[in-house]
């Protein structure tokens, strides 16, 4: 492998505050290592269709602080099959593109391997996405944006639920995993957490709400995330509702807005890292590897251990929504 | 009708941020006036059961930035009922309380208005409602709070619609007024807004979005009113989906989050207005009126007015949408 | 005069939340009349430079919700003088630009007017002032978000005065007006404020401090406008702190983050409808006007009205802060 | 040492966001733990005047998102004598008070060690300063929140200064540490940080500028940390602007509201975390340490070493500041 001249970079996927934070980093690393940064836009299939410009340096000013993707993105059937990633290969040497930068989730990087096996092309990934599930990053580009947006919305919440003394289920991000739904619930103090990691034991709950909430002169929250087993907010609450019609319960579903707004500091700062380390990583002969933090170091995983294992959550966070809800 | 020596505060109804404000504004106020002001917590049905407590000027402090309300809100079927608004009274007696500041929307009102009639009790309303669909004041105290709290999430919305070119229906409160969903629509550059005012033609609104949104290019975003007659934002969305199977097409129901949060300047400057008028009017010897806001200048409006009449959106508003969404 | 094709929009004077809103209703609702729009880059001097740019409907969009312009502003010694002018209408007619619309203050008008004198081309201008010291106008653009940003640093503010009990005085911008200073003071529940348009007696402040503040078990806050006599917060807190020794104070300049940030829904709308009625307006022939909003309706102001006259601060919102400041 | 049955807890110092999450996490573990909970009002002084209040879990309720303090704090210089510290001591026997949990800075640690050696009292201190300069913790509870505040600050600066292509100097808080300058500066984009660990050249700096910023078309952002040592944002931007007048300058200095607003959902978790660590330490029998977190682990520093020992910042963030920010 020769020497880089010219990096493209990508985001794929859904899309999390503090992409462009993450594009911003890759493109001034670049230039500054003495490269030319490309921009590919609308993710794998902008690839294939070679909707390619250069980014120059003040192409990416003032975008910092800006929430979605200034490079769009979208999903290819195309990029799934052979011939599409030969075509996307094509448009890299067309435009001679030497190395990727690609900021997604695992199923982007699982698509980035194949490019790379296929046509050897160094790929480098950055984990983009508000979910926190990708293995060997403590945390992924949008989470903590995500998880305050989150909280904020649950705060107001609180306000209304308080003023009547009802019982909301609130239902946050989350359709594999349940990192957004429990740092949300320590966050606000909720009563109770559901989680897809976790079977859901409804007359558990029940019994819990029973200690904890009294519709005479409390009220209360339960966060539940999107992917829960027991069916997500609505059926977990007509469940509760049913077994209690004295209580006033009310749910809500947080949805898309946990995607966009202006990324969190905390993102800002971790997507300036991982983009300067994702060129970094490329400058050093590195494919084939998503960079991480961990333990506030930059790390570098492989591609296919990211893809094939799964971050855990924190038991003791479980706990701790148990231990500080007690009244 | 003798010098009113004890003033009694309560909020009712459906929550607003501003309520807090208001009651502030009448305590400090009562108390300028050389009264006594007591807090009635749980709305009519806390009247009925004498939760009355005194409230002081520190007891008011530090409240004013607060959403939700400090002295909660119920609904009362036992105020519905003479002998429940009979019970009301007695314990008015009771607490030596001459007169009542009800803070809430018409239902309030109306229970108000057969307080006065058949006991004899001078009350003076504040129009705290999100809706803003009451007679005889521009605003609301909590509408613009609500607003701003749906354009910030429309805001966080439209930068993942825009990653992704996709066309959001957005749902938001207003089961009977498209107050909230008109200006939410105006201020974040809406494509279409759909009301309870004007019945949806949705076909015409296909025609709209086929000028207006390309999926492969752009994004869009329909604000719907909760009361919309076409059904509320899944309904549309389904109908729309249908006749473009080739639209990327979400849903949010942006929900009671709009019922909460810190009140902004505007509703902290009306509630505080409105509460001293409020007081104002007791002192004047008023009974049976909403105090509100029109064209800057305090006003006077009998219950009974404002109950019978309802308030109309502004059509220029209306026409501003599509003016401004042209592309 | 002839009918209108070619509409110019400029951004002058010190820049205002909201102004990027009005820009987009400019371009849009002249091409909705069939026109072609040109934003000039810079103000007055990028006119006299030639910065000038077509705009067609898709470079407005997503611009409803950013802070700052996307026009530049710039002040222009060079437009003050016969010549600069001549140039500045050279090249409009070299762009064949029949007509102006200018966002910015009474400078701006002032400006303006002289263009219209001296080279009878039509403007038409939008009040775009956080100050909202305009004549003609119940609000300026960027006036409440401005308010908005003040009240919430304040709440802030607060948190750490009441944890600590201390007297905080606040500068808020206003150097001729204090309706600023007034909204936030009503807003944060100030104990006094400060504005320009009334001389500021310290004795009377002490002694009206010495009821309300006790740093032994309470916290307060003064606002105070940039340009109050008594010569701004430093000088007042050092005045009132040399008197009572034993006060707690510390000294809060907001500053410059009070003039960006993304507009209130508020100001969104107003822009929107004024920027529609200022093209409204030169379709109707109009010149040499300022489109205003007063009791909700909009009006025209001559230039001539708007420079020369004053707009007062409401006596009673001054009271307010006075009744409600009790404890 | 017998079993503890009460535990106090106080905060002290300056304050910070998250107080009152570790506030509520210390009351409620503590009850979980089947002790009871006393309250300290206005830190050491407030335990020597023997301002106690027993806290229940209700009292707690709806804290977790407030800024500031609801136990106040307070400078005792009284507490750094003898006398004072058995006063103290002599109050916590009174209430039968077996152990303290002290939230607050090094300043408050060593006060705090001082009653442990001369009255034998366990207590166990939670971090919690803005300027997270502690040894022993990667985070202090309000470090992440006074980021974000003064992040969202500086975003709404960028928007005048980039309508006005203006360089600000903007001055954070951070008396002997330039974590918070570091982060900010980071997150917004800044072309250049000044931090009281590192000497600043301001020729240096100057001709940085000179390469990144053109007052004729960009704006520029630098980052002052309050106790750098070239003397702050109005002195480095006065030497800045003598050797270059054609620059438009300002200055803005973000000051308290730094310390206030409701906590990230970061500084919640985290305060969550450590107080109710804080209450499993003392079960342990521990005395005289600090709970933190390094690696997402909870740790024990004993209160000598947090004293004694410093943080450094991380050198490769500094680096960062320089790559981005090439134009």
């Amino acid at each position: 492998m020769g020497k880089i001249k010219r990096i493209g970079v990508l985001t794929s996927g859904g899309d999390a505050p503090g992409m462009n934070a993450a594009i911003r980093a890759v493109v001034r690393s670049a230039i500054f290592y003495g490269c030319e940064a490309y921009g590919i836009y609308g993710g794998y299939q902008g690839l294939i269709n070679g909707d390619i410009k250069r980014l120059r340096s003040q192409d990416v000013s003032n975008i910092i602080q800006r929430g979605g993707t200034i490079l769009k993105s979208a999903r290819s059937t195309e990029f799934r099959t052979e011939e599409g990633r030969a075509k996307a290969a094509a448009k890299l040497a067309e435009h001679k593109i030497d190395a990727l930068v690609v900021i997604g989730g695992d199923g982007s990087f699982s698509g980035a391997r194949l490019l790379i096996q296929e046509h050897d092309i160094p790929v480098v990934g950055i984990p983009g996405t508000i979910d926190n599930d990708l293995y060997g990053t403590d945390s992924t580009i949008g989470y903590d944006t995500a998880v305050n947006t989150a909280v904020e919305a649950v705060d107001k919440i609180k306000d209304t639920a308080s003023a009547h003394n009802r019982l909301f289920f609130v239902e946050v991000m989350g359709r594999d995993a349940g990192f957004i739904a429990l740092r949300v619930a320590i966050a606000t103090g909720a009563e109770a957490v559901l989680v897809p990691e976790i079977d859901t034991d409804i007359t558990d709950l029940e019994h819990f709400l029973e200690k904890d909430y009294d519709p005479k002169q409390s009220s209360g929250i339960v966060i539940v995330a999107e992917g829960d087993k027991a069916g997500g907010a609505y059926n977990v609450a007509q469940k509760v509702g049913e077994a209690h019609p004295e209580y006033d319960i009310r749910v809500s579903v947080l949805g898309h807005m946990q995607r966009g707004g202006s990324p969190s500091a905390f993102d800002r700062v971790l997507a300036s890292q991982l983009g300067v380390a994702a060129v970094d990583a490329l400058m050093d002969d590195q494919k084939s590897i998503m960079v991480g933090i961990m333990n506030k170091e930059i790390v570098h995983v492989p591609f296919n251990k990211t893809i094939k294992n799964s971050k855990g959550l924190n038991p003791e966070l479980l706990n701790l929504v148990k231990i500080l809800s007690n009244r």
